[in-house]
């Protein structure tokens, strides 16, 4: 859009129907020359039109390839290979929920058993890896790569990072060969977000030797828990522990902790004794899950069946724990749990390539309208749909490097056990994954609208991809409150500076923009407006921390205001929008620090110089979405937003020419796009030999 | 968001860390003494808080419902009590396409030949009345309503409207009874939007009195029509219409033209020879529409088939029309169809209300997290909840009244034909349709996201309402190029009002606007921020407007610049992203002023203080999310962009107080918003039970 048009009081345009402005304009040029390069004649400009006459890039796809690559290709061709050669196990179009599930099983059997790739060792051993395989079998077929997420991930990964020895021998295999499917028992009817809020008791029975576990109420009923509704032999549920008293209370409520419960009979498959289980039925997507609801009432496990890595249970009851507090073995039983967000937003990165990928082949090959007797253009010549798409594709690019450092860094953290790197991936993979797949989410839809009616069919993929990657955006933390973790680690960080302490690593920068905030913003910089300026990394940089910088010091500022009358809680609700831009503020920051190292680094020339176009875009078009607060703190002067303005258009066109390549250097083959509307050849006779033709 | 916060160099919070500011701040207040009454002690703006403590308006819902309703509850009523009464034609959550189909066949059946709802009269008597069963037949299933609508507004529409009398005695009880359901077969594979470039043609041939109907090529296969993959027996088919000459050519061609092409027998129901019927498939949506794919090959129908009311062929081959030109007769074709966009624009806000309705009663419902050692709160309570829903909600209650008003209007042109109406209607409808579906869309996402994982769930609704609603965004004219429409509506208002002429109706505004713009923004009123000045409906207007009117004035400037080396073709494409705000921005304030209107003629007192809550929220919140622009030009300054934000989070937070009686307002049963989770008794038992508890 181009409301800064609105801006152009100095601009000879105006002039023919305007004389007052003029003779003002003339005026104001005498108090202000400033040079305006933007407004030279431009050739560059001059051609940013439907007409391609601008020099292009030369990119050498190869090469940009190799350096998007992620290390574990190698798994990801064996998984693509594998399916492409197996049609039987390829999701068709349209299937009914329950052969869904049937098929989804098989899928993840077969890769198992027949493909001979089995993930579970590398959740714990090379998490980059089991997020390499994540990713290719997502690619397969979305709910294949959550059913496989649940299995080793959620149920497998509980019983390796809350468990102990004993668990590992027991069930480590059954999981690994998947004879023991698995759920993860831990979300509740009515509690999600707030796990400590949750009802389910676990009760310890020191006649027995074991635990009794209880849904005291509806609200407490296991809600969404895959693998429950059909294949589950096991859930690790998640219910506080109640351990007997000798007071007068009777019992003591020693908080959350997580119990391995069989839920089906190994043999019959039936559902064991106390244990209800109901299907949670068809969902917008991902219906092949079985996501199911279970209500327990009595049920008795082994006091062995505790996951007692971070608090155990005695023959007596007594309670033992290397951790001082509830809240602390809260925090270190969820903090184990965090690698499911790496994997979210990895993924989701994976999809907005796929749907990227998709709309732009195919608003390269559609043609609609075009000047007076000449042939029509692609739609990807219209500035609008440049508007649409290229943004999207840079942010691609973005999201691509960023979460590839994130995956490297939980990878490292899952070795060292250093406890910043433990921090750090906390609240990186919570900003993150909460970022991209919001990102993503609208991403997808337009997409589908940028390809018109043929976006709306089915076999084209938007649907799929939109209704399976949808609960991205709430499932492993709700993204409101991830980025409110968020924002609370910056709060942190923000008083440890003031006391004089070190900061995380990714925060570092907050140090440095800080100092630079404590002075108002120079009234000089803010009109420089010269293409030189605008794509030096250090000016975009600068003025993303600047932003985070101001907005962190300003909500702790009304924090600390508004907590002395409303309380914590109060006040934090009273801030909560400024919190949640705050923090998604940090991360663009972050992603963008990581995509400018990354356009330093890059080896191959040519690869470097479509990826500094790609990181210009996707900085400028961030500060022109948030404009109004740049303007109103006079960090950017009106001439300055006009030509930021101007020059997104024009970096928009720019990538428009070498978008063909862009997408190519995802390196996805036809087989895992699917579309028809988006094969590299033919594209149109495909879709019409697909309904029959 | 809370991005201003950024830009308070003048407020008390900052200074503690920063005492150069804090000096800076002082000289300036004495420099410029601008009384604040938002930075006052607020009682209101302290009570922003999850508890709600503010005086809350009283809504006597009843009274506000009678203010909403139209004219045609009755039929809308007796639609719902019909399908409510039989079970057997509801909508299963899960159901095939096959299913569907046939189900949404006997839903279209039932409701005309035992419900005895005769759709068909009132598309030419009585549109308002069309459109009133059109909504309420969505309600039941968005397929049946389209459904509905290809039968009677495209096939039965195209009889009416484009031909003559001999067609609707021929056709006119077969279509109204459903023994003839057909097709409108106008978009083919390789043009939608582009409806002259359109290949298939119809050659008269003189020795046997026919048209021969041919598909040239695979790009001309007609796309995507309904009705074509399974039930339709005719289609109106728009092809270019070939008469032979007697030069060296052969044949001319006299541009597009509609044609009755009868496509099965209407006894046996096979498709009939020289044509080649395929289905298009599973769709993201509306799977309960047949839509298929129509080859012809040398298909002959007698010359009375040529809907003929624009143009007709005689007996000898010669052409004979009223209207000029080839572009005249296609506009005139086209312009017959603009019901469908009216249909749309309101149908989408029927969707919408039904979203909100249940994400809002859902978010008042569903408790999470709280202050220590109190109850849980509504998630209502949650400034970011607000954020999300609150404005939406407004935007309904806008939308609302802007589509009545567009009904009404539309209604009064099929009576009057009045040439200025038919003007006003076209770009009025092509601008809501366009506007008010793509907010939609946004909007269902937003719910699901705002509801969590129990939004997830099929039964609730979203997904169904977000794949069906989806591709309103595209049909009957995709929102880009509908957008486009507008701009080029107004830019010939413009050069009209400098030739001294008349303007219309809904452009009136332009005039005074389009003079108060040439003079600058005044720099006092800019610096207003008093509540009293901010809720002004001359306020808001006038922002709204001034904001239309350079938008337009300096588009213009641009594309007459332009022009002159790109040619009109290559300036338009410069500019569009510009011309698509200007689209955008008009069409709001023509939504703004019809609320502002709709507020001051309410009768009854409580229910006009609901809406001028709704009505002040609806247009702060745009000039909010506009801010940049208003700021660019310094129509607002940093004091009165600040004070904006506040009010607009203050007047969401009031919405919030009387959220729910503004959903029950809609009036919609508990049968039609269907989703458990929004249930107005027993949500969470009505949702255990539905899963099976």
């Amino acid at each position: 859009m181009e409301p800064t048009d609105l801006n152009q009081r100095n601009r000879t345009d105006d002039d023919e129907f305007h004389p007052t402005a003029r003779r003002i304009q003339r005026l104001s040029l005498h108090l202000t020359p400033v040079p305006s390069p933007l407004d030279r004649t431009h050739p560059e400009l001059q051609a940013l039109t439907c007409a391609s006459r601008a020099a292009k890039l030369n990119v050498d796809t190869k090469s940009l390839t190799v350096c998007m690559r992620g290390k574990h290709r190698d798994v990801q061709e064996k998984v693509f290979e594998f399916f492409n050669s197996r049609p039987e196990l390829q999701t068709p179009v349209e299937i009914s929920k329950d052969d869904h599930r049937e098929l989804c099983m098989r899928q993840l059997l077969a890769l198992v058993r027949e493909a001979g790739i089995k993930p579970f060792r590398y959740v714990a051993e090379d998490p980059a890896k089991y997020f390499a395989i994540l990713e290719a079998v997502g690619s397969v077929d979305m709910s294949l790569g959550i059913k496989m997420g649940v299995q080793y991930s959620l149920w497998g990964g509980t019983v390796l990072n809350l468990g102990t020895k004993k668990h590992k021998d027991k069930y480590y295999d059954g999981i690994d060969n998947l004879e023991y499917w698995g759920c993860f028992a831990m979300t509740e009817l009515h509690h999600g977000s707030n796990v400590q809020g949750i009802q389910t008791v676990a009760t310890f029975d020191p006649i027995t030797d074991e635990f009794i576990i209880d849904t005291p109420n509806d609200g407490a009923i296991k809600w969404w828990i895959g693998n429950a509704a059909v294949h589950g032999k096991f859930a690790s549920v998640f219910a506080k522990l109640m351990l007997p008293t000798h007071d007068t209370k009777g019992v003591s409520d020693m908080g959350v902790h997580a119990f391995i419960v069989p839920v089906r009979d190994l043999k019959t498959h039936k559902t064991l004794p106390g244990i209800e289980i109901h299907d949670c039925g068809h969902k917008i997507g991902l219906n092949g899950v079985d996501n199911g609801a279970l209500r327990f009432c009595s049920v008795r496990i082994p006091r062995d069946n505790l996951l007692n890595r971070f608090g155990d249970v005695a023959r007596d009851g007594k309670y033992t724990s290397s951790l001082p507090s509830i809240n602390k073995r809260f925090a270190a039983t969820l903090g184990e749990l965090v690698g499911g967000r790496v994997g979210l937003a990895y993924s989701s990165v994976s999809v907005l390539k796929v749907a990227a990928t998709i709309a732009i082949r195919y608003s390269l090959l559609r043609q609609q309208f075009g000047p007076p007797k000449q042939p029509e253009v692609s739609i990807l010549d219209y500035q609008s749909q440049q508007h649409k798409l290229m943004p999207m594709l840079a942010s691609t690019y973005a999201f691509h490097f960023a979460t590839l450092h994130l995956v490297e860094t939980y990878s490292e953290m899952k070795k060292s056990h250093d406890e910043q790197l433990v921090g750090d991936v906390h609240a990186l993979s919570a900003g993150l994954k909460a970022y991209v797949t919001s990102y993503t989410a609208k991403s997808l839809s337009i997409c589908r609208e940028a390809c018109g009616g043929h976006g709306y069919a089915a076999v084209n993929r938007f649907g799929s991809l939109r209704n399976d990657h949808d609960i991205f955006q709430t499932f492993e933390g709700d993204n409101t409150v991830l980025l409110q973790q968020v924002a609370a680690d910056l709060l942190k960080q923000y008083k440890e500076k003031f006391r004089g302490g070190t900061l995380a690593v990714t925060w570092n920068y907050l140090r440095e923009s800080m100092n630079t905030y404590l002075s108002q913003p120079n009234p000089v910089t803010a009109r420089w407006e010269s293409e030189d300026h605008l794509r030096d990394p250090k000016f975009q940089l600068d003025a993303f921390r600047y932003r985070t910088s101001r907005l962190l010091q300003s909500v702790a500022v009304r924090l600390n205001k508004h907590s002395k009358t409303l309380g914590s809680f109060g006040a934090w609700n009273r801030c909560l929008n400024h919190l949640l831009t705050l923090a998604e503020s940090h991360i663009e920051s972050v992603i963008l620090a990581k995509l400018i190292e990354n356009v330093k680094s890059c080896p191959d020339a040519s690869s470097q110089a479509a990826l500094k176009l790609v990181c210009d875009l996707y900085a400028l078009d961030r500060i022109w979405n948030d404009i109004g607060t740049y303007r109103n703190v006079d960090y950017v002067a009106p001439n300055k937003a006009k030509a930021i303005h101007k020059l997104t258009e024009y970096l928009s066109f720019q990538v428009r020419n070498i978008a063909g390549e862009l997408v190519d250097a995802f390196d996805l083959p036809d087989y895992v796009t699917r579309a028809p509307i988006a094969m590299q050849s033919e594209a149109y006779s495909q879709y019409t030999q697909y309904v029959g033709f």
